[in-house]
């Protein structure tokens, strides 16, 4: 059986301690086909606290010791983001079987980098905790998208405000809402997720145009508001706003084609198929609007999470966990491979470059710049501490 | 009773002439508290069409005799866009009350001109067609706003793309979509109301990024898709975004503020009000975020067109009108006085500059720089009748 570590026993770090035992922190959230064998802080109590969920854990402060131990074969990475891609090119080095929690990093510089050591390491498996790519909902419009089901993508409009975050969640931790000791805010600790399904369900833009608002309701340094608007290679456009002191918050996806029309929100999905393509009744229309035969007929179908086997959150981390080892053991492709996260991390970096030099951005995006401007932040951060493996 | 002109016999021209008969066009779009005199057009066959609707009406093609003709004390203009404010002024000099149909005008140049004529002659009664500021829905978001229901204004979006216009109806008359003879695209001819109703909800924005794309998927020379960023001097934000090619279409008002948000969707307007405001919430919430107590909660109040009295499209017009006598007769005040036509026409406007200079613009606009920018491509419209009284 697959001998696995973990380093980082944070909040999610210890998420996933528990979901290789029978106890796991959220219910049903088990991951049966490989064996926790050892964990990874720096923090000494972190690691006593792993040893009173499994007394038989190997426990280790440094993490290139723990690769080098030969008691793992796979490791899942929880660390801070900035850790993220350098933990990453460590464990593919050498030959360990790498998840990353979400994002993959903090700018796509270094994330290129990892994504060469990659390639050039193909027998070793770099998967992604993109959890929400197991959302059934999302499943679902990917593949009526696959399979043409709203045809050529004209518009995406997404609004995700719905997780409320108080001025003390960023008191919590010294580096929380930092540009040093995180390196963004609502978009790389809240939305990447959503952010790799906007890429996966309607591909990557070309031009982004983005208002983040640093600080905005909430003393922190980092982005707590965004507005972006996007253009794609094919002439559709699209608009992606998130913040954290929204409230009520609304988590609304509207995606329109020239075939039909899908909007998620409220744990259903709406899917509009049009009995004529927009661009066919275009032709046939006539002028005279009061006749239904020139307005646009569809038909509707709903999709509810409920329906469609809804995955707790949690539950969500440990299939993707065990799709993970599956890939690894040769059972399955990834849900996420972790190539794919570059792709978020460039919408991320992009929104923030948008606003740092008050333009429009082209993607790629000029990644040397984009670290420029990013540690000219980082220099007068009131995080102090430098990540280091 | 209070004696009635309509210049301009379009298709607005005609619905507003049935709505003096007791065979309206639309059912029940009846105003009874004047009567309709006389009408002008300076197409011979739209007048020959309004006496076969009532024999007795007087008939011009000359506006300005209809005006000094001593037989109507009030008129409505219904005529392309262009003309509205040149006739505005002219009906308002020779103390004619006047209700011109949306937009006041294409350019905020001269309509800073007509109100400043009105402003100096405030014994004739202007008002404007604004019909949406009758819709229930609307109305009970203002009146929740004004009672300061959703506290201090910090988000608003807006998807209005269910106006779908086939190629058809965009060649069914030569002025249409053309910058000299509409002087612009959806903004001008579809959204103008719902524009008005998002100034009247949640005032004017001091900066404007939009982009408007020119002849998407329709063979014309303006804008037929939309995609605004906007903010407001108190530090919000928000997002507007229509098209005439978008299939299904989408109708949907998202308004946040402190204490609540409002959503009009599918007829009804759902009001969330917190049960603790955002800024006294995150002083009091801590960092667990799986703590109820420490994310938003609310009570939600669902209001539907049907239960606050919906007013059909037509009768609307209709309620304008009469209210537009009644403030004549000094029964009422005007649901739409003509001078606040001019914020709409800012907002439009400006979206448009923002794309023809590819930037951000400031409000209020250089209306000389866009009446040149408007002329410049006037200059080279297909559209080349000019329009005058």
């Amino acid at each position: 059986m697959l001998r696995v570590g973990i380093v980082g026993i944070g909040f999610m770090g210890k998420v996933h301690v528990m979901s290789f035992t029978d106890k796991p922190m959220i219910p049903n959230a088990t991951v049966k086909n490989a064996k926790l064998i050892a964990v990874c802080d720096i923090d000494p109590e972190k690691l006593e606290w792993a040893k009173t969920i499994d007394p038989e854990l190997k426990t280790f402060t440094d993490f290139k010791e723990m690769l080098s131990s030969g008691e793992i074969d796979a490791v899942i990475v929880a660390t801070p983001h900035y850790l993220h891609p350098i933990m990453g090119m460590e464990a593919i080095k050498q030959k360990i079987h790498v998840l990353v929690e979400k994002p993959v990093g903090v700018f796509t510089k270094n994330v290129e980098e990892l994504n060469k050591v990659s390639e050039e390491n193909r027998d070793v498996v770099f998967g992604l905790l993109f959890n929400q790519r197991t959302n059934p909902l999302f499943k679902k419009a990917k593949e009526i998208i696959d399979a043409d089901g709203i045809g050529k993508f004209k518009r995406v409009n997404w609004i995700i405000t719905n997780w409320y975050r108080p001025q003390k969640y960023y008191d919590n931790g010294e580096w929380r809402a930092t540009w040093a000791g995180e390196g963004g805010g609502v978009l790389i600790n809240q939305a990447p997720h959503q952010i790799d399904m906007w890429q996966w369900l309607c591909g990557m833009p070309n031009k982004v145009r983005a208002y983040c608002k640093f600080g905005e309701n909430r003393d922190v340094e980092v982005e707590t508001d965004v507005t972006a608007y996007v253009e794609y290679p094919n002439g559709g456009n699209g608009v992606f706003i998130t913040s954290t002191h929204d409230a009520p918050g609304t988590n609304r996806l509207e995606i329109i084609g020239n075939n039909g029309k899908i909007v998620i929100e409220n744990d259903q999905l709406s899917y509009k198929k049009l009995l004529v393509p927009e661009n066919e009744l275009n032709l046939i229309a006539t002028a005279d609007l009061r006749d239904p035969k020139n307005t646009p007929q569809f038909e509707e179908t709903i999709y509810t999470s409920k329906e469609l086997g809804e995955v707790p959150w949690g539950v969500e981390h440990a299939l993707v966990i065990e799709n993970w080892i599956d890939a690894i053991e040769g059972r399955d492709k990834l849900i996420a491979p972790g190539v794919e996260g570059i792709k978020a991390l460039e919408l991320i970096n992009s929104m923030i470059l948008s606003t740092f030099l008050n333009k429009e951005i082209d993607l790629p995006i000029d990644k040397d710049l984009y670290y420029d401007e990013l540690m000219k932040r980082c220099a007068t951060s009131k995080y102090k501490k430098r990540w280091s493996i």
